[in-house]
């Protein structure tokens, strides 16, 4: 049996004394223009058949950049599948060689997808990025954890949760999220309870993962939730409503939260939780300046400071 | 600008008369064996780096036998994405090409995604599938219309909604879904009204689609939702409360669903709705039988025509 991922992601937490997730959003039209130029493109090119090989290699060639630039100042790194989607299966490519590179630095990479649907069509999304049962290398798009939406409840979300017992991976359930207009569906306070929406799946979270087969030494499960840092406001019951649950905090920086904010999604260890930041470290100056790389790797080691500051 | 998506939908509807969508979930462990023989692979042929292209190609060249057979049978195909997703790059590379082929066959391609995420993402999402407001054709993934789950409210399907008025497209919205466990979510009752959550979307999403760049000649918008085949005592009261939204229901034939228990969805000139099967029709007998694409044909053709019998 695999090493518990929620084990694997404190241990790397204790390790670089970071709780920063550097999140990975890759938008060529952003990417240093000296990178570009390597690859015969410009920020305005294309995923047209003649450039679309070549815009998956610069994807790619950035994320190596950034992750060579950050590794020690984070814990983790997440890739947005999405901004590969977007460029076709040579994104998607990029995004199978990203992965592999991330675990081979040794950051856990956390997958974020939010795929969901019914329980036979999960299983086969379990298995692009977690691996069926037999044999976790055998995932597409290896990772260690993945981010999932709950709207289909629970048998969507069960092969999910057996892949990663099976495969010592990890989840990420969508509980509350950091966008404005996610309190018109999590928010919602359901009749004869006194509950919204998210606290019930808070709740739904904390039962799929309370199983000796998903709880490490640390006592967290690798079951985890997403809570977004920008809604500070509901992290102290949702925490209370899955003690258990790694919290993955999107929403640093860019989308506006601010460090103190998210102290109550961690332990008296420091332990529990890890923040994502994306645009703001891995885009930190104009795609002319020098050094770009180097402002990244800044970017990082400050956000990673700020969030050491506010648990000392 | 393109034509109206649920005008071409309806006119599909009446040319072929047919409300049946083709569903595409390919599973190579279920492919005939013929066909698996003819790339050099085996029903037990697992994605490794050595078999992942001749997998895609396999995969493609399924697709595009089951489109030929059942092309007059039905209005639309849909592709589930996660079964391409589960074998990596090669698979979504054939995604791409098997687009592009049912855009040629002129049937409608629903893309079955059901993508999600906040604003900023999905319209990274919108991109990938309905193109950019500047030109339908760049998507990666070209499609007529992508299923969306929201979960995370307006500003997540925002993206979407403008990338369909842009380019013509349509967009399907997760209201109830055919799973047993969806009830956990959609039919929560919400305090201080008499709506379930599904009702609340159900009008959201009838909101989201009321505005004169959407709506077709035909009446209906270009913003839809799915709602389950087999949740048919669900379906009056919602196609109440979003009268303009093509509805998509999945679930029929292996999932259960009769044909009686959609009539709901459809006006009395029997448009508005088109019903998918996926298993039911690619997988019609074991993968050594004789004539296998035949046979396929053969269950679309049923499945149109019960459809049909049931609107008499």
């Amino acid at each position: 049996m695999a090493d518990n991922f929620a084990d694997r992601l404190f241990a790397r937490v204790r390790e670089t004394d970071s709780r920063l997730c550097v999140g990975l959003d890759p938008d060529i039209a952003r990417f240093p223009t000296e990178l570009l130029r390597r690859f015969g493109l410009a920020a305005d090119s294309w995923a047209s058949p003649e450039n679309a090989a070549r815009i998956g290699d610069a994807i790619q060639a950035f994320c190596l950049d950034v992750m060579d630039a950050t590794m020690d100042a984070a814990c983790a790194v997440k890739f947005q599948v999405a901004h590969f989607e977007a460029y076709g299966h040579h994104g998607l490519r990029a995004l199978e060689a990203v992965c592999a590179a991330g675990r081979a630095h040794d950051l856990l990479v956390v997958m974020d997808a939010k795929r969901n649907d019914i329980g036979s069509t999960a299983q086969r999304y379990a298995r692009a990025y977690l691996g069926p049962e037999d044999g976790p290398d055998r995932a597409a798009f290896a990772c260690d954890a993945l981010t999932v939406t709950p709207f289909l409840g629970e048998d969507g979300i069960r092969p999910f949760v057996d892949a990663c017992a099976a495969n010592g991976k990890g989840l990420f359930i969508l509980v509350k999220t950091s966008n404005p207009s996610g309190a018109q569906v999590q928010d919602l306070q359901i009749v004869g309870t006194q509950e919204t929406v998210a606290e019930r799946l808070a709740s739904m979270a904390d039962g799929w993962g309370n199983h000796d087969n998903l709880i490490g030494q640390s006592g967290y499960s690798c079951v985890g939730a997403v809570i977004g840092a920008t809604k500070p406001e509901s992290l102290p019951r949702l925490r209370a409503l899955m003690p258990r649950a790694p919290i993955l905090m999107p929403g640093f920086g860019a989308q506006g939260a601010y460090a103190g904010g998210v102290r109550a999604a961690f332990d008296k260890d420091g332990l529990g939780a890890i923040v994502n930041s994306s645009r703001g470290i891995i885009y930190p100056c104009g795609p002319d300046e020098a050094d770009y790389f180097g402002k990244v790797r800044e970017k990082a080691l400050a956000a990673r400071d700020e969030l050491r500051a506010m648990l000392r």
